[in-house]
């Protein structure tokens, strides 16, 4: 298919997704041609204080731009594709996808204005391209928490490389979906060079159960509720949106969408047919009060209690439209992501206290299963593609250690495993696979408007100023004599209650207008020096006094 | 046992323990008698930005103060006994505890320079303490994750009230000591008025394993392991530290402690007798890189991966006596408290990036159990107690109303089950038993030296300033006609790279200029209404520039 070049190599590595969970992007690379698999974002780490998004560094595509042929989209979640707007605004390259997968980037293009320079095409998973010169894709259909997911096989001069997108292997698929095992297999029995593959459930034994059991669960929740029942998931979890469709119908309730992802994929998917909703189902907020309890489900976005959520909202009873009452009962059908915790019990206590029943996955359940296989299924797919080499993606470093054991456990040899960081690259050339060096990658903080403009330093001074706040020192020196003409002013924010600390901020007054005067005494004036004793002096004083190390920020006026 | 006086009330009410995780403190008033039960801190939310720790609000104690006759402790662990220092500041009263819990105390106490003014008092399970003219206490011996763990019953004038302390039921405890439930039976059988028991596992159903289990699993790592294995747990788990000193002696191994809070435990649970740890076992860090690797346990801090615990350092390669070196087995022997999962992982995947084989709870490993009992032991303790009425303790608010389903479950009636929140009190009298009034209760921030002068304010600031910094701005004016004398002067801290942001910064600098112009020649010169109009026309235009609003901060100077 693909022919061979002389002396060019292929190269593979990881822009994101690796030693993390999100902002998934990987690149393949033979000679001239680049192909770039999945373009997500990550949610800041906690650490990233003000931060609203992290993006991959998309330098060495950017130096390349000329060789990439494309931007191959596994599925349509955020950590897949919410990079796009930010990636497409550097680097206008042509973006492939299924149509559930389009239909949720266009609605992103669309709010960034960017729809109309974007080429989106198409693919199914008979859909074959050729991408430059020497690569070709075809496809595989997949099980995931959304629909239309996919795998890809990007054949190489070198050989195949499998790129497995998000997986687990769903036996009863609620859409009738399965995944096509024949044509994983098809692709191991040709044989595949190097296997990309999922990670995220690598420390979990066993299988992960359908998705159709949850739809069970649910049935028979409703059911027995006596009055209207909420549910929370994520938005873009089609398959439990259906289920949750298919157990309001079979007991006669109606349901309400709130929250603005929730409305947003309820109308995409239904209009791109991933959703059969019965004909007037469907009803506004405003008409649940008018309607008997027990006929009512409550479709609601918030299921990690993220604060400005719909559930957040109704839990602290300040949502516009929809109130929890007594004896509701209210489904959390998602499990915490890690750092969530803490948000979500909150969520779930506030609805208690309203005197919902709250049914959440900590309470052993059913109202969730995860999207990703567990071990036994990452060990059938690394049997269905039989790999020479295999490269473990998506997960954190400890997830991919877990499933490079899974792959020895297999019988591929540890030499042919490779543990890869971001910018990390795999070379291959002749069949022989060898780590080669870094190219240019990290963390891009999106903050507001800003792209990059936030970086160490300023993530440390908010980091400082989170901790013990601020004093700001104000002092108006004269040109002609140097002596202080008005001030010092001690301004405090985030330190302390001034109005029960004003002993302690007049003697920090004094403190500094006599470490100023002893300096004009010896006749020091330079602004530099006069900063640092001043910061100095007033530093170790507030320690020794409160044990807390505000930042101090002198500023010397001269008139 | 106690004598009845008229017209007198029974009062129960928790000022820390309920609602959270964390700061159990619990009063039992009957007349002019009042017994505390423990007294803890809590670690601070997420969003208690530069807060250290917290304690309960303990006013109704100080103006209750002649009424106070003791603070019984249940047991030695932090949320139990570490508000200690700060309550008996404010309130001198003596303190009840075990051996091991009073040895735990006195090591705080020292440190607080209050051991020569506190009187502490030994109790074991056979004590019975006379307390005030109507209250007697008695115990019954626990299993919990630190030896010498007590319940208490305060025999009243209206009855029993039982107080379970935490408590597992441990048919195989490691060091022997049984959980009494004959004791616990004949209590229940003399007749129990109100149960006081922990709901931290009310959300886990079945039993919570024997510690004995983790053991044979330690041995069986320490011998399959070839190099040097690190067991890192919390320092309190006595029980688990002697585990791994027999799985050592089992295996030819000798130990070495790192890690301050390792240290102080070991040392005085040794000095109490609650350690037995072999003759030569224990060896000085320095001495761990002369042994043979295979000879050599390291017993650490940093289950949680706490920033600045021996473990995390290990894994950053920044500890000062010990490397992690290829090959060694680390084992962390306990799940992350919710909130520190990230920490945890990111622990976790450093020390795999050294080569190290890293064991942890999340993978199914049996090294960590729980030191809380499950559905079917809290039912057990319920169905021994058989109280007429029951209050849920300990526990998030979700947990005390799973506690009380399966109060509901063992026959105790809906209306005698009281979920509180901290402050609200339990009024027994006649043997009727009514939800009364709040007693003043809430959290205590501590920040270095610092108790309660951070309030919300002072949090609402830091939080502003945690996420888009601060702009302060400067001008001097004249006073006799009120022109800028010298500035704006604009100086920003985590808000923006300055180098790079020079012509949003000399903008905002105009816009501060032509403002203050506007507002002189409009003769406005009242210095609020220009600092109010500084700040509105700075962050408009901040805000549509970079969709961040950081704290602005005018400061006008006279001269």
């Amino acid at each position: 298919m693909s022919k061979k070049t002389n002396n060019e190599k292929l190269t593979i590595f990881a822009l994101g997704g690796v030693g993390e969970i999100g902002k998934n992007m990987y690149v393949i690379q033979y000679g001239n041609d680049i192909v770039v698999i999945d373009s997500g974002l990550k949610f800041p780490e906690e650490d990233m204080l003000g931060i609203d998004i992290v993006i991959p560094d998309i330098s060495y595509l950017t130096e390349n731009r000329d060789k990439v042929r494309a931007i191959i989209l596994t599925h349509g979640h955020e950590d897949h594709i919410g990079g796009l707007p930010y990636v497409l605004k550097h680097l206008n390259v042509p973006v492939y996808g299924t149509k559930l997968t389009i239909g949720l980037v266009e609605n992103k293009l669309k709010e960034a204005n960017l729809l109309g320079e974007t080429k989106r095409i198409l693919i199914n998973e008979d859909s074959e391209l050729k991408l430059g010169n020497t690569l070709t894709a075809t496809f595989f259909r997949t099980n995931h928490s959304i629909p239309d997911s996919v795998g890809v096989c990007v054949a190489t001069p070198e050989g195949n490389v499998v790129h497995t997108g998000d997986f687990k292997f769903d036996h009863t698929p609620v859409n009738g979906e399965f995944a096509n095992l024949q044509r994983m297999a098809e692709i191991g029995s040709k044989g595949v060079l190097a296997l990309l593959s999922d990670s995220t459930n690598a420390e979990k034994p066993g299988f992960t159960p359908s998705e159709r059991n949850v739809g069970i669960v649910l049935e028979d929740i409703f059911r027995k509720a006596t009055q209207r029942v909420v549910v929370a998931t994520f938005a873009s979890n089609v398959h439990r949106i259906q289920q949750v469709v298919n157990a309001a119908a079979a007991t006669g309730r109606k349901i309400t969408v709130i929250g603005r992802s929730m409305v947003n994929v309820v109308g995409i998917a239904s209009d791109l047919g991933y959703l059969d909703i019965p004909d007037g189902m469907i009803i506004e907020p405003e008409e649940v009060n008018k309607m008997a309890a027990d006929r009512v489900v409550i479709l609601s976005t918030g299921s990690q209690g993220e604060p400005m959520s719909a559930l957040t909202r109704m839990a602290r009873s300040t949502h516009r439209k929809v109130d929890i009452l007594p004896g509701d009962t209210v489904i959390i059908a998602a499990t915490p992501v890690p750092g969530n915790e803490k948000y979500i019990g909150r969520t779930i206590d506030e609805l208690f206290r309203l005197g919902a029943n709250v049914i959440y996955s900590g309470s052993n359940s059913g109202v969730h299963v995860s999207g990703h296989g567990s071990q036994e299924e990452l060990k059938l797919m690394l049997n269905l593609m039989k790999p020479k080499f295999f490269i473990p993606i998506h997960g954190e470093h400890r997830m991919q250690r877990k499933h490079a054991l899974l792959g020895e456990a297999v019988g591929i040899a540890p030499e042919d495993i490779f543990m890869i960081d971001i910018g990390d690259t795999v070379e291959i050339q002749g069949g022989v696979a060898r780590k080669a060096g870094k190219v240019t990658s990290g963390n891009v903080l999106i903050d507001g408007l800003g792209v990059g403009d936030v970086g160490n330093i300023v993530l440390r001074d908010r980091k400082l100023l989170s901790q013990d706040g601020i004093l700001v020192v104000v002092v108006t020196l004269s040109k002609q004599d140097g002596q202080i003409v008005s001030g010092p002013d001690i301004i405090s924010r985030g330190f302390v209650y001034v109005r029960e600390s004003e002993g302690l901020l007049d003697e920090a007054n004094r403190i500094v207008t006599s470490t100023l005067q002893r300096l004009m005494s010896e006749r020091v004036n330079e602004w530099a020096s006069l900063k640092t004793s001043v910061k100095d002096s007033l530093g170790r004083f507030l320690y020794e006094q409160t044990r807390r190390r505000p930042m101090i920020l002198p500023i010397i006026m001269e008139v």
